[in-house]
């Protein structure tokens, strides 16, 4: 199937959406005041992070499915020469797959605040209301937060791509159960954003959209999910491209 | 195989009614006195839903295993021709199999009454019994339950139907994981109905079962989960026609 | 592969023995004192269920897999002419796979005391260490009970007998998501024995065993378990006779 | 492939390292103070671990994704000729790939150390910090904590080598599973190591990093998941060598 520049943008838009929509949903059902799910445990957060993937890998089925410019910098990285069918892998297109993936993490976590819109009217800390669109650290330490930015977001490129060389046919499920594992494992210090867009795109909507009592949002560590994960998938992509023959 | 437009009813019927079964079951198990599982949490509510749907598309397999008319709506919103290898995609049929998954959704959730006989004549908040029916706001404000119950049936049809561009084959596995998913995200405003015959076939149930201090059966809300779901279904099937190829 | 009749019998014993180790244990796990996993709560239990399905299945690949009386008299009643490639549907082989699954049962459950035994020496409820071992009603009540224990079976064995209508090829998984579905759902008054055999061989095996303060065996409540799995199978393969074609 | 004993023996140390990184994150994420999953419960530590192994396997596709002494001895036992494409079965081979794994222990260890360093600088018991690395007794009893331990791995290495008799193709994701079910049913008293490089390669780790009132490694009980896991291996690849054929 030989897709557009533009139906391959707008499948990482779409997917990256619905990425959010679930992924910044299951962080309101699990902390915002009044929720059904409120109190659900750092495990239902996992399971919903890692089906929020899942979905957004079946919808951005013309893009390669990366939802996420770690991913494509890391695939890069590991020596391919095109990121899908339609593009080929160069800087340009590392930008236009980032910026769409950035626009629709925006517009999943602009759709997860409508979804919830009365609970955000409620009254919360603004740190909690923050906590649903954009990651914080445990311990407020910009470099060992990035340590563990660059960890998680290694172990999602690297594994990526040894996927290949299993003949199992699972669709999404590997890399649904990854994440899974990535925030239940390394996602305690910094709450994994392992994906500069899925931080980045809510965080400018928290910024805008008109939250009572939302407080700041956080500019000043919001490099470290930016930078940690594009490191990372830097290095889980060149030690795939040594190692995975 | 060539079923009677009979067999495909029923098939809707047994699905829907396995699907409330087990799904007013896992509320039952989670919040009604004196249950081994009560408190279980909302994944526990989580995964007993995606595993009611497991079952009851297994069990529907005659009839394409809708078990929601909001499902069928999308479908034939998406451009299909057909419902199911006896029907073809029309109104009178979309009714049809509706109704089917209405009573179905009545049975099962007579069903899940009779395994919890002796807990729902326990004492207990009137609000505690009917929700192992029916679906209600954690804040009600009707139009923004709406958008929330609309925000999560479009998820479920629009990403249900990218399924089949993806090779890998898993049976009903990835709808499953998505209705965890759903839940898990998008469930914590509304409780996450996402279809009008696993609401309303129930709330019925509870208006006519003999429960003591059930309560009333908040009539008033019950259009909320027809209504919101039928129109996310519809935009999930419309997005899906246009960007589905 | 042709088998013998020792074969498929001691692969019955063998699967239902690590059935029962890992399901006993896991309710060990959850509610002896001083486990790591103690309070670790019903979905934790149900998954351990699961899972102990899922490997006594790939055990039993000589015999079918049963594990289970009601699922024997399900798929008896269900029509098969065979249960297994070494034996033909009738009473005796019945009575022999059900005695092979009782042995086996037996055994993993005094596995499971053993590799928990220092717990067992702690100080508990008698209830709590019978609890291991063999099923007890939250509110008892021999007449609901057994519907809810019929109504576990009975969707174990109907939905089962719809597996082979899908052409995914998931092995043991399908079966040990319904078994987490069931006890999600279902298990709430009963604790889901739905399995004459994993009820009845612990039973004994409590009876027996040198348990400090383990009080009785609750042997009134016993036939329960055997009775409303036996219904219930036989009425999910009477289902499934007349419906999957 | 042909690949050369260096390039199999990187790869166990490749997945164990991811085993391991993983699986200590996910202990540290549910116990370290201030980790955002700090509670988050039995069936947290029991997924982050069988996603762990998942990780690991598909990473150490060169050598045949043993990832523990245990298994490759039990694979040993039950009368394998070779361990992987590029190794013949015998004792050497027995050492190098064991070698290779506690290496690869130690430095995920090193890596989940890292990733939560600002949490391991915290104050906290020692057995926390210690409980990160190595395993430990609920109830200190040398004996039947090797009888646990015996028994979990039993399950471990029986179990997995009747998987192949099974048809369904599902890569690494059956023996997760396992993992999350051996945990959730046999880790109560011990915590399950289950694999002597998985504790004792992290326990080397503990004695060597600088972290700050970590007491000491708790050596008089390090020999249990070494001797416990090598018999329990063992045991069960005999028992599939008299019973898989």
């Amino acid at each position: 199937m030989d897709y557009t520049v533009a139906e391959v943008l707008l499948s990482e838009v779409l997917g990256t959406a619905i990425l959010l929509l679930l992924g910044a949903g299951v962080v309101a059902t699990a902390i915002l005041p009044a929720s059904k799910g409120n109190g659900g445990g750092w495990l239902l957060i996992n399971f919903g992070w890692g089906i929020a993937v899942f979905a957004g890998v079946y919808v951005a089925f013309k893009s390669g499915a990366y939802l996420n410019p770690a991913v494509v910098l890391g695939v890069w990285a590991s020596g391919a020469d095109t990121f899908n069918s339609t593009m080929d892998a160069n800087f340009v297109n590392f930008l236009l797959l980032s910026a769409a993936e950035l626009v629709g993490a925006f517009l999943g976590a602009v759709g997860a605040w409508l979804a919830f819109k009365k609970h955000f009217d409620l009254e919360a800390a603004p740190g909690t209301k923050l906590g649903v669109f954009a990651t914080g650290p445990a311990v407020r330490s910009y470099g060992w937060n990035l340590v563990t930015e660059i960890a998680g977001t290694f172990v999602l490129v690297f594994v990526l791509l040894t996927f290949a060389k299993n003949p199992a046919q699972m669709g999404p499920l590997p890399v649904a159960l990854l994440i899974v594992g990535i925030g239940a494992s390394l996602g305690g210090p910094t709450g994994y954003a392992i994906n500069p867009a899925r931080d980045l795109g809510p965080r400018i909507a928290h910024a805008l959209l008109p939250i009572p009592d939302k407080g700041d949002s956080d500019w000043s560590y919001s490099w470290v999910p930016i930078v940690g994960p594009l490191i990372g998938g830097a290095l889980g992509g060149l030690l795939a491209m040594a190692y995975v023959v």
